[in-house]
Formats: structure tokens, C-alpha cells, sequence
């Protein structure tokens, strides 16, 4: 067995000692002695000294390879933006999916992030990148008919296959069902999709109330809000992961809660594509629903930064409700951590005996972490993302000292490609 | 005469290469040939492959020794935030000023900013710290009676002393006068400071209309907002630089405008303290007024990243005002260096010919630069400031490839002081 000992490092404040054998933390104490393991295979020693702790972020919605497009179409209005995305996506082929997933990957390992939920196409190839890059994550299959019966046969056609294919992936990389959003695909396949889901034990990902259009639409088709019309074809459950939800009133949350679905908040995207700035983080709090942080994609918000994802949701909390109270340091390392792990039913997002060893190491010998009277404070307010020193995932070093093995390569085939894509 | 050549840079988005002569940029041409200068002294040559240049980032507001105070009082109202600083600022002595002022240099060369305006405390002192570490700054003398009679000739007998010490600063050192707010201050003192500054040719700096108690107070006792209130005392005008600016309507607009008045947004500290979101640059930036970007101090918003800043600013620009166009990247870029510049009457915050030169080198060779479609949106969106490879000031260079000489007697003297001002 493999085992990692990380000596002398602030965990929760206090300089401890860490053992990690196998996939898993095993000990965190005071001193484990070295001599403990003595003839009993390889031990992996890290210093700790001027380092902290954290459990690796979990991002819970981003659609990897489109750092190919980080950049493409900057201040412009939604429908020009939108229909740069849509002239762009016809063109990647699985080399581009390959690649533009091992960027993505890179980018996480340098900013923090050991799991994440990937939505795009071509989920074969990209689990393929995130395995050799040694990532966690959840690969739903995307359901998006577009209202049209033929390509709503085809997709669930091609979503048993990719299911079965599936099957051969690591523990790492699960698959689920993606159903775009509520007014992207059509009912029937909404309701299979969700089918399929329970008769497979999946969680279901799902774009919901992203913007006031969406919400107008669906009260003007529907008679009721997007919430109101999932709920009614029964696909709301606690597999149920929902992205965005910045259109949400008092009887949607409610639905939402009683039916324990779990939201994930995209600040950066929903400013930056000006969605809505408004999500009801502290009823949503409130009302016991679990909520989780993510990117989107670089097409959108330009990076996979959970660090700053954290810092803009809080600084947006308070600003927006008045409250300099509102969004405090532990609940906002939830949202990018253990709500993750809940939402994914992981053992992770947590330093803790037993728990996957998910973690991030954080050099805090710099002006960030100076003077280091508050630690979150200064690693969610006070430092970026080059803190983040060495990445742990599932029990293997993937990042070390900042270096990924893979880097030069991943640049330079993303260099070669992107143009391609955009010409 | 000392000489930098910067070789094959990428400026404005084409390769360049650069000179600089003394503390000017006096080339800026396809290809500067080395033999130009044999036998004329020293030339430094960086390789700027794989780098792209910008001018130095202009802070434009900020309190540098409260970096000592980052991190001091999190999550919590208003006025216990208040009342911790309060109960710390009198510990503060002058070593904790030099090595707090320090500390607020090393971070600014590590994220980007060449020049910055400092309201702060003992300014002869701070101002030996920031000479010796190499950044333009303005430093103003607070005026801050509390509408005491003694306090305030006590102040202005001091003022006259710290303007004569300030004719032995260097040139990239200037004296100013700040009045610390129109309601911390009594109007014969903000006359009399205004007047000090117009006979002495000097900028004058304020906190104005930060909170909407600030207004609903200067309503209450003055029958008008701080605005109108400053405009009927006559200390407007084109040397105001003025910072917040948060609770201003459309009178106050054009009264700023007519003066001239200079403003400065600080995104990050209005929203962590809850002081207000809606700082209304597009209406702003329409009336013709300069608007500029800072940090305040560590304190409040915990550090001194103008990057972050800046992307922040549009963020929420973008979010509040539902519109993805609004705050383009052009004059998110200039707010945070031209108008910096305009502002204190300087001739940087640009790369030309003639230009001082203030510039950051930054290392593009990463994934937060891949695909490098569009440089600044890379640079605000995607990136951080650890992209900020080698900073020149005045001609010198101040930081090279991340390395400023006296970070670990810094960070040292830092993580001793620091105790015994929170304890």
C-alpha cells in the first residue's frame, strides 16, 4: 500500500500530522512516528512547515473543454455571445475534446479543485483526459432535444450506450444524465431521462432559471415557473443537481427543499452574461437545501477558479443584502467543499480519519497569508490561487510543487488547436 | 545614463521591443538593435518571449499600514468591524508603520501596481518605507478634527510641519492634504484644508458618500447631501479626488462633473462591508468624469490586488446593470491605470514613448493565458496577479521574476509586530 505522511501541517488552525494510505486519510495526529512504517513499503514524506491544509474544491458545474473558448466573445450582448458558441461548437472533434478537457483539468489542479462536474459533449473522450489527469468527477450524459422527436430517439439511443460504456470507467469518473434545461428539452424526454436516472441509481444534472426570459417562457408556455413545470413532471428528487436557480420565489424554494434537490451557484457566469445577480443564498440556506459553487464554462465566466468563485459569491452576499454578516467564512467553505460531496454522495470535502484523501496543500509563507490572524479569511479574501502548492486526489500526488508532468504538452496541442476552432 | 531593453514583447497585442532610458520609455519600435548602445554604458536586456507588457496598475485608494490589520475582524457587522479598528489604531506605532507600509508595497509589486495613493497615519515615515521599496505613491495628510476645536489647530500646525519635511521627499513621494470625510470633519477645518492645498498647488483627498447613513446624516443636519454640502463649503474642484462615491444621484452627478472631481471605486470594500453596491459608472463615465479604481485597505477588503479589482468592478457592473456589455475591457484597463494618472497629473499609466516608465512584465506562457484569443480579458478574467512577472518603476526595476530583496526581513518583521497590535 501507498502511503503519504505530511508532516507539521495546519489543519483547522493547529499543526498536525497526516497519514494517508491508500486512497484514504488514515491518521491525523499530533506526531505519527515514521518508524511506524518501517519495512512496510513506500512512505511519501511532505513537509508541512509554513503550510496549511484544505480538502480539495469541488466545482459542481462546468463544461471543460470550453476553455478552448476562454476569450472568444468578451462584452457583448447575450445573443451575440450566444450565437459565437453556437457557430463554434459544431466544430470540435474528439481531439479538441480531448485536449480542451486536459486544460481544463490543468487549470483546476493549479487553483485548487480534485473533483468536478463536467456537462459537455463526447463524455468518453473527455473521461479519458480526466483520468490520466487524475481527477474526480461526475460526467452526465447531455440530454438536449431541442422539442425534435427524432433527435430525442437518437439520444437516448446513444445515452444507453455511453451508459454501458461507462461501465469501464474508473471509480473516479462517474456518469450521470445531464437534461439541459427545462425549456431545451422536451417533457417526454425529460421524464425518461429522469426514468433512466432511478432505474440507474444516477444523479441527473440540470441547467434551471438561469435568467428572467427563461421564467417569463415558461410561465407564458406553461402557466407556471420552471421550478413549478419540473416538479409537476416528477423529475425533482434529491439526484436531482440544479445549476443557476437565480430566478427563484418563495414557493419554488419551497418545492425545491421538499423535494431536496441541490443547487449550485455560477456567480461569476451569472454577472458576467448579467443572468441575474440575485441568488437567495441565505433562504436557500434557510430552508436546509444544499448549496454548492461552481465555474461554468471559460466560454462564459473564463476560468475554473473556485478560490475566486468563493470570494466574488461572498463579497456579492453581502454587498447585495446589506449585511457584511451575510455569507460567513465556514458556510462559504462548505458550498466549496463538503455540499459538494453531499450532492455527489462522496465521502470528501473534508480533512477528517476515514475520509477520501481529497486534498490541497496551501503554502502560506507570503504577503497573503501575513500577518495569518484569520486563515480562510486570507485564502478566500487575501490570496489567488497560486497558493495552492500540491494536490492530493484520491491518494495520489497529481500536482506537486506546482508542477503537472503533462503541462508544456497540454499547452501547446491547445495552442495548435483553438484555431482551428475559431477561424 | 541607465538603459532596459525589453526584446520581442507583446504589446497592445504585437511583438515589440522596448527602451527604456532613465525613468522614460524613449522607443517603442519593431526591432531596437542592441549595437546601438555599445560602449554607452549599462543596458539590461529582458527577453520578453512568451511576456506581454502593461503599465503599472494605479491603486487609488488605499490605507497601506492596514495591511497589519488584514484579516482582524470577519463576518461581522458594521460597527463591531468599527469599533475593532478603532480599539487597534491607537497601538500603532511608527516601526508597525514602516514594516505595515512595506508589506503593502511587496503586495503591490507582486500584483501589478507601480503607484498608489496612501491616506494613512505618521505619512513621513510610511512615505521612507514606500521611497525605499521603489513605488510613486501620493501621500496626503489626514485631516480628521471630529469637529473638535483643539484637534483641529493641533492639526493644522502639524500639517504645515509635515509639508515642509515632505520638500526632502523624492519626486515619486508627493505631499497632498486629505480630508478624511464631510461628516468626520468640521467645515472651517475642510476650508481651511481646501485652501492649504489650492495655495500650495497640492491634490486634496476624501472619503464622500461611502454609506447611505453617511447621506441620510448629512440630510438630517445640512439639508443636503454630502455632495451638494461640499459644494456650498467651495472645496470641489479638478485636485478633489474623491473615493466611494457609492449613494450619489443625478444633482450630485453633474456637480461632480462641473468641478471636475476625480472618483474612486472601491468595489471590494463597498461589498464587503456592506456599504453599497450601486456605484454607477456607466452614468459616471457618460458625465465625463474620471473614475478610478482601489483597494482601500486590508482591513475592509483584505488585500491590495488592483487585478481583482478590476474584476470585480465589471463584474458587478455587468450584473447589477443586467447588461454582459456593460464596463468593456478597454475601460476597465484605463480606470485602473490613465485615469489613475489623469487624475494625479502624471504622465504614466501608459505604454508610449515619452511616457514614465511605470510597466508590468507579464508571464503569458500559462493555461490562464491559453487560448490567448483576447490578452485583457485573459489578463482581468482568467488570470491573477501571480501572472505578474518583473515590475519597473521610474526606470528601475523593482521586482524581477517575482523576487523583491527584502521579502523575508519583511514578512519577518510583519509576523512580529503584528501580535502586539491585536492583542
Amino acid at each position: 500500500m501507498e502511503r503519504i505522511l505530511v508532516k507539521n501541517i495546519l489543519c483547522n488552525g493547529v499543526p498536525k500530522d497526516i497519514l494517508i494510505e491508500g486512497n484514504i486519510i488514515s491518521r491525523i495526529e499530533n506526531n505519527i512516528d515514521m518508524s511506524d512504517f518501517e519495512g512496510e513499503g513506500l512512505l511519501k514524506l511532505i513537509d508541512g512547515t509554513k503550510k496549511a491544509v484544505i480538502p480539495g474544491l469541488i466545482n459542481m458545474h462546468t463544461h471543460s473543454a470550453m476553455t478552448l473558448m476562454r476569450g472568444v466573445n468578451e462584452d457583448s450582448q447575450l445573443q451575440e455571445w450566444l450565437a459565437m458558441i453556437w457557430k463554434i461548437e459544431p466544430r470540435l472533434d474528439e481531439e479538441m475534446i480531448y485536449w480542451g478537457t486536459k486544460l481544463a483539468c490543468l487549470e483546476m489542479l493549479k487553483t485548487g479543485t480534485t473533483c468536478f462536474n463536467d456537462q459537455y459533449w463526447m463524455i468518453d473522450t473527455a473521461v479519458k483526459a480526466i483520468a490520466e489527469m487524475g481527477l474526480r468527477s461526475l460526467n452526465p450524459y447531455v440530454i438536449l432535444d431541442l422539442h425534435d422527436k427524432e433527435k430525442a430517439a437518437n439520444l437516448k439511443v446513444e445515452c444507453e450506450k455511453i451508459f454501458k460504456l461507462s461501465q469501464n470507467w474508473s471509480d473516479l469518473n462517474r456518469f450521470a444524465i445531464a437534461i439541459h434545461a427545462p425549456y431545451s428539452v422536451s417533457a417526454e424526454s425529460m421524464k425518461w431521462a429522469s426514468n433512466f436516472a432511478r432505474e440507474h441509481n444516477l444523479l441527473v444534472h440540470m441547467h434551471l432559471s438561469e435568467t428572467q426570459q427563461e421564467n417569463i417562457d415558461s410561465i407564458n408556455q406553461h402557466g407556471m415557473t420552471p421550478v413549478r413545470y419540473c416538479e409537476k413532471l416528477g423529475i425533482l428528487g434529491p439526484e436531482m443537481i440544479a445549476a443557476h436557480c437565480v430566478w427563484i420565489d418563495d414557493e419554488d424554494i419551497k418545492i425545491l427543499a421538499d423535494n431536496d434537490v441541490k443547487l449550485v451557484h455560477n456567480v461569476n457566469s451569472n454577472l458576467k452574461l448579467a443572468s441575474g445577480y440575485n441568488f437567495k443564498y441565505k433562504k436557500f440556506h434557510d430552508a436546509g437545501l444544499t448549496v454548492c459553487l461552481g465555474t461554468d464554462g471559460c466560454a462564459s465566466s473564463n476560468n475554473l477558479d473556485m478560490l475566486e468563485a468563493m470570494k466574488t459569491t461572498a463579497l456579492l452576499q453581502k454587498g447585495i443584502n446589506y449585511d457584511p454578516a451575510a455569507m460567513p467564512l465556514d458556510q462559504l467553505m462548505d458550498c466549496a467543499t463538503a455540499n459538494g460531496a453531499k450532492a455527489l454522495g462522496l465521502n470528501t470535502g473534508k480533512i477528517e480519519v476515514g475520509a477520501l484523501a481529497d486534498l490541497c496543500i496551501i503554502d502560506i509563507d507570503s504577503y497573503a497569508f501575513t500577518p495569518n490572524i484569520n486563515f480562510l479569511a486570507n485564502l478566500i479574501y487575501s490570496a489567488n490561487s497560486s497558493c495552492v502548492e500540491t494536490v492530493i486526489c484520491n491518494g495520489k500526488i497529481i500536482m506537486e510543487k506546482r508542477k503537472v508532468a503533462t503541462e508544456a504538452e497540454i499547452l501547446e496541442n491547445v495552442n495548435r488547436l483553438y484555431k482551428k476552432l475559431i477561424n
